[in-house]
């Protein structure tokens, strides 16, 4: 870095934020502007460049995009309206995967990836706001299990290092494949919604826990991934015998399964319901936000489009839902959530909440109306659940 | 994301990582290779490329590094070994800056930037290590006078949620110029630092906040930045009315100058100079990391290589080291530190430290042997000065 640097980093700062700048451009830089009809230009600089078009999530169109060039280098495009929220993308800049040099990175799809936050008309739920904040802490914790440190965030409400008597419940919420332990506040924003729901008095204080769900246990670090049972099960003796016990020991919580939730997005969800269900004697409180429902415990097919068989609660999940009133007594929550633009998720998710609310099992069903399996379904998802927990 | 992508993205996993591969390096992703003799090998499938360049900080060595093309379209290149220690680096491809594909990537220059962390022999003390750790908590805080959300880190040390009466004093910790209030522990590992000394019993236990360091207060958006006077008196007005009062209501410090130490690298050093100086009330405890020394407040000049004028100290800092008895008086520790590899830093600040000494002034005055304005010497300049704060 040259001597002077500071000058020139903070002089680009002094320029203030156009209105139409994504929170998640970089200070100063010259990032995509979204339109009020939501809208996008997407540009970069590549004079030598000779084909870059735009690629991201689903809310953000049909894509590919392709970008055109300037006379002075700069490729443009303008992209449909998007849907709001979050959104992943990239550049293909002569066939290289290339990020946008004035966004932020967030993890996705197993990489550093851009973003893009297009704001929803009227949704202040998830913004930060002049209201008591809790906090978002690191917590490093060594897994004998898989021989390494491992890294969860960790939410502590508001008060809680004043109130130094109180005790709180405790929802473990997991991230999607190819995500990791931070998705969930810096994409999902997990902490302002929260912040938000407690103040209104909406939901209870709580704790959340945000782990890496990922994980390779010793001994099976070189076998075959041929099942869920196999993929997860690593992940669920973290869980139950590392993670929840480091918590416990580490925070002031509630240290029983009336007290304890569990929670997931896509992959979360899997592993949330492969994880609570073969232990109601840790955890009372389910869900799980467009997780692909699966016929049983192999993981090699699920319930979505192109799969005909029906979701049967007798034999689902190795008999967890066979007998209706027992699970109800057990469990304090199950709540299944779809956005209704996921074509992949959306069949399996809502054929199996009507197979089990038919059977007599007490089902929450939530529905994301126009959202695709992105953030802004699992944001409006931890709102409708969050209220839900520990009541 | 496919509905299967789990399973892909947890076989990745399996894949035992090699051992000359990065820390920095994606899980699963193919990065950079560090040979036993420190040379490294990077590499980035661009088949339709015409040019690709590896480039980055001082330590990699005196590039660009031009890479070759192999028949398949992957582009490599081995670089001279590197001085130990955390680098930026990136990818020139066809004149386009982008980042390698594989690599985490963390802020610097203003941008989100890959980094290779190479392992120093015996340096241990930044290493994760089985001793009890502290937590890095994210603060959030309004701040009136630049009309913003801020956000802070905070270190806790071990025991600070055990000992629930203990008092803590407070180290303010800043990043360098381009880099965020993430730096210090994501490149710099700090909150390891801290671990190990406390754990050795050598540095007394405190809290660490690193805010970010750039302010620009309400009044002077779009005021020219013509002196330190202007770019730093916002971020000023911000530590000692905004942050100082929120971390001293929020967590249990011992609110008083002497248990109020500040430090920072490159422009942090800078910011502390400034702030502390002028500001013994709150500040007992004074550390410059590799921060360019300035004759004057104007902050258009330093006394870097090039500048012909000798460090006065009765004049220089507006005369705050003229009366040396009672500078040592009234500040606990004034530390200077620089890399012996920093041209453009080194002759300034020993020529300052030993200017100060002649006059009386007790400086503790550190060098870093063979390193440059990158991490490493600010790793080794905070194991240094961890153990002298607060004794």
């Amino acid at each position: 870095m040259q001597q002077l640097t500071w000058l020139a980093a903070t002089a680009l700062l002094a320029l203030p934020a156009a209105g139409a700048t994504s929170e998640t451009t970089l200070p100063g830089a010259d990032g995509p502007t979204i339109q009020p009809d939501r809208t996008i230009t997407f540009k970069l600089n590549a004079p030598q460049a000779r084909a870059v078009q735009v690629e991201g999530g689903d809310g953000l169109g049909a894509g590919p995009f392709k970008m055109t060039r300037g006379a002075d280098g700069l490729w443009t495009v303008t992209t449909p309206p998007a849907v709001p929220g979050f959104h992943y993308y990239w550049f293909m800049l002569d066939g290289v995967r290339v990020n946008d040099p004035a966004s932020r990175t967030y993890i996705g799809y197993n990489l550093e990836t851009s973003g893009i936050e297009v704001p929803e008309a009227g949704a202040d739920y998830y913004a930060i706001s002049d209201v008591p904040h809790g906090t978002v802490r690191e917590q490093w914790y060594f897994s004998k299990l898989t021989g390494h440190w491992r890294h969860a965030m960790v939410y502590t409400p508001p008060g809680y290092d004043q109130n130094l008597k109180t005790r709180y419940p405790v929802l473990y919420l997991q991230h999607g494949s190819g995500e990791d332990e931070t998705g969930w506040t810096r994409q999902g924003k997990a902490n302002f919604i929260l912040d938000n729901q407690i103040a209104a008095g909406k939901t209870q204080p709580l704790i959340v826990v945000m782990d890496r769900g990922y994980a390779t246990d010793n001994a099976s670090v070189r076998a075959p991934l041929q099942d869920i049972a196999t993929a997860f099960g690593a992940f669920e003796n973290v869980v139950l015998h590392e993670l929840i016990p480091t918590i416990d020991s580490s925070y002031r919580t509630i240290a029983d399964r009336e007290h304890r939730a569990m929670a997931g997005l896509s992959m979360g969800g899997m592993q949330t319901l492969f994880i609570t269900l073969r232990h109601p004697e840790t955890f009372a409180w389910i869900a799980s936000l467009s997780g692909p429902i699966i016929p049983d415990m192999s993981g090699n097919r699920s319930f979505n489009d192109g799969v005909a068989e029906t979701f049967d609660p007798q034999t689902a999940y190795a008999g967890a839902f066979a007998h209706p009133a027992e699970f109800n007594r057990k469990f304090k929550l199950f709540w299944l959530g779809v956005g209704t633009a996921e074509p992949a998720q959306f069949h399996g998710i809502t054929q199996a909440a009507k197979a089990l609310k038919a059977a007599g099992v007490n089902v929450v069903y939530f529905e994301s109306a126009g959202t695709a399996h992105e953030w802004q379904t699992w944001r409006r998802d931890l709102n409708d659940l969050a209220p839900r927990l520990f009541r």
